[in-house]
């Protein structure tokens, strides 16, 4: 009773059984050199995200929930300080189970840091002055820099607000031990969550990394946390047969050698474009090195069928489609009948919009099917906590053995670092022009 | 003294002056082609939106302003229903140059009918019910299923509210004389904009698809107009030399005729993210087709470096990189100077945010450039509805040249037409079958 349905009609052509049950032996090793990680005494190989994430995050549930009950007690907004890892995996579960429309008398959850446009910030400001504002910010290291330069700004703007009693309304995710950010916190007497040290950035949302946002927003991480704690049981065999998770990383490494160099995670529900999002880091860092990797994009459909689905349909042939499918939607629509017909629809009265998404669902993978790209339908029954934490879990597993297949490290990023470290010495060496001029 | 200003010293090495003159005899004639159409009396080549944009609207102009004045002073909501090119464009510009934050007494415009989700239609028509509303609807045959289901339905809501005066409260953009939307605004009394019939989809922002929404979001829509009318005189040249917009198209060819199949447009203010959308479908419905294309994606930076920037740093060799960069911004703001010094970014307090994002820019696209990407720069002075107009027609006037170098046509869109056959057929059979139960 798996809670993803892998369904893989649309692409036997190019991967039957038979070429995904060659992959047994690889996925063995690797599989086994990964779990083995867990209760090893090395820190090599950083797979905390591996075990079970309920248990993991038992102990800190309640304090995550009861910092939460002040914030949406106390505050109107609640500022998210965070890029890459510590902005995706939190953004992806607040558009995924939140509303498209704020609500009066939610929390409104603004993420920051995550770039450095002047008119946002500017504008940012503005809009927040006469509001009631916490902030968590997020950064492992705390020298990150466009989170480092927005919390500097926001941290201003909140002990000028609250003077005194400014260190009540920040609360940091950071490391146990190192970092700028740990020392300001504990100088300043800020709250603290700390970022597992065996669990890289993209492979962190179900720590208090996302969960903290997630529960200010409404979210019951005990289902979110259930979700990936049913993942990591079901998804703990290194059959392939029983294990949609690594049947998916060894269909992309097929797919790829066969010359299916670009993967399209397709939707049909909008609430999932930050899921995308999160999916994009979590692939392309892991894979995108080395001068090899699937390179990761995304369509929303039907929106982008009226875009770039020409494209998909009859342009070059180097891509393969993913498409991440909801059986239920949380509410549905009936088309109205109408006495003057004017716009011909009347045929479609007996019918839901739900009903008719997943038509165009099944009428664009037989089409893009038609048009030799090949399709993988991954299927969930409902888009809620327990689904999503299930999500998340699966495509981090399957995302190490996809990278694995490939001979690269799914758990570096040196191609980050070497923009990080070029960004700041541009920075210091503008700095000191500056201060000579 | 040209508004968009072509950087290409990233390029050099892949496409330098000699090569991307040899086109030249090719782009004399494609542009002898494009431009010859506009007069002669054919209507085979739809090339409308050559002309200068400025004196194309000069009479719609008033029209469309006194429409939108009633609709500020009477409405809460302005619902734009479009899908494709009768939505990307009007969401650009809406994005481009509104506010990222919703002012209260702003008319907030809401962009629907581009997917099916029951979710989002269910949780709009909760969050209009209370609040006066005006509809703009968009299609120009008035039968894409999309905006056609959202337009029954809303329809239906906005004659409930308003009975008698409900036809006040609808505005329809469609085809001059043909189509289904045409004949019920006529029935109903509608108001009734003309999409000119050689202009398509995706070459029509600058035509009251586009203008009408952008008025209402209060964009200087004359301003816009006479962007692009510079544009059409400055980008009227066959002379590669002084052609930027041609130059862009050449060096698109070569990079791809070298195997860069994928061109991400990346820019590093996120207001210009459904710029980017629009330029993807310009892009992709364009040229992808045949098998053949480049693949248009984006991203935004600085955030999209700490996700996808590693594969561009470091993945497979087959990108290359457009950056649409903002020498000034509307707002800049400060890093300010702290005692305590505690994120150690005292060095950033000379500098301002916009120079700190500019920095990052210039570190991207050097250490891109070292990772074996070819990398574009297109730099415009700053993003006003003026340059935003000038970057309509540079992309489209672009996109035509660079369509016709691949030797596709870059008017028609038989991969979509697929897709909407398609679907009708399949909503039409289980019509028939759900009948019969």
């Amino acid at each position: 009773m798996q809670k993803i349905v892998l369904r893989t009609q649309h692409i036997e052509e190019y991967a039957n059984d038979n070429a995904i049950r060659s992959y047994q032996q690889q996925v063995s090793e690797i599989h086994q050199h990964l779990h083995a990680s867990i209760s090893s005494d090395t820190e090599n190989i950083p797979t905390g995200w591996l075990q079970d994430p309920l248990e993991a995050n038992q102990d800190l549930i309640a304090e995550i929930e009861c910092i939460s009950r002040e914030i949406c007690r106390k505050s109107d907004i609640l500022i998210v300080i965070g890029v890459g890892g510590s902005y995706l995996g939190a953004k992806a579960i607040h558009d995924a189970l939140g509303s498209y429309f704020t609500k009066k008398d939610d929390v409104e959850v603004i993420f920051i840091g995550n770039q450095l446009s002047s008119d946002y910030l500017n504008q940012l400001m503005d809009y927040i002055q006469d509001k009631e504002v916490y902030v968590n910010v997020i950064s492992k290291s705390g020298t990150t820099l466009e989170p480092a330069i927005n919390f500097r700004i926001i941290r201003e703007f909140i002990e000028k607000k609250y003077g005194f009693y400014a260190q009540q309304h920040i609360i940091v995710t950071t490391d146990q031990e190192n970092g700028l950010l740990k020392k300001a916190s504990e100088l300043n007497n800020y709250r603290h969550l700390t970022i597992p040290e065996n669990i890289g950035g993209r492979f962190s949302v179900l720590t208090p990394v996302g969960l903290l946002p997630a529960v200010v927003c409404g979210v019951n991480i005990r289902d979110l946390l259930a979700g990936a704690s049913s993942a990591a049981t079901e998804l703990s065999s290194p059959n392939l047969d029983v294990n949609p998770a690594y049947q998916y990383a060894v269909i992309r490494n097929i797919l790829l050698n066969q010359g299916h160099q670009v993967e399209i995670l397709s939707v049909f529900e909008p609430k999932l474009k930050y899921f995308q999002e999160w999916w994009k880091q979590l692939f392309g860092e892991s894979e995108g090195k080395n001068h090899t990797g699937i390179f990761p994009t995304s369509t929303i459909y039907t929106t982008d069928l009226h875009s770039i689905g020409q494209y998909v349909q009859d342009g070059r042939r180097f891509l393969f489609e993913t498409i991440l499918s909801i059986a239920e939607p949380e509410q549905d629509i009936t088309v109205p009948f109408l006495a003057d017909d004017f716009d011909a629809l009347n045929y479609l009265t007996d019918k839901s919009l739900h009903e008719i998404n997943t038509i165009a669902k099944d009428a664009t993978m037989k089409a893009h099917a038609n048009g030799a790209i090949p399709v993988i339908e991954l299927n969930i029954e409902k888009l809620d906590a327990y689904h999503l934490g299930y999500l998340f879990y699966f495509f981090m597993k399957a995302c190490a053995m996809s990278a694995y297949l490939l001979n690269v490290n799914p758990f570096d990023q040196p191609g980050v670092e070497e923009y990080k470290k070029n960004i700041s010495s541009l920075l210091n060496s503008t700095s000191k022009e500056y201060k000579l001029s």
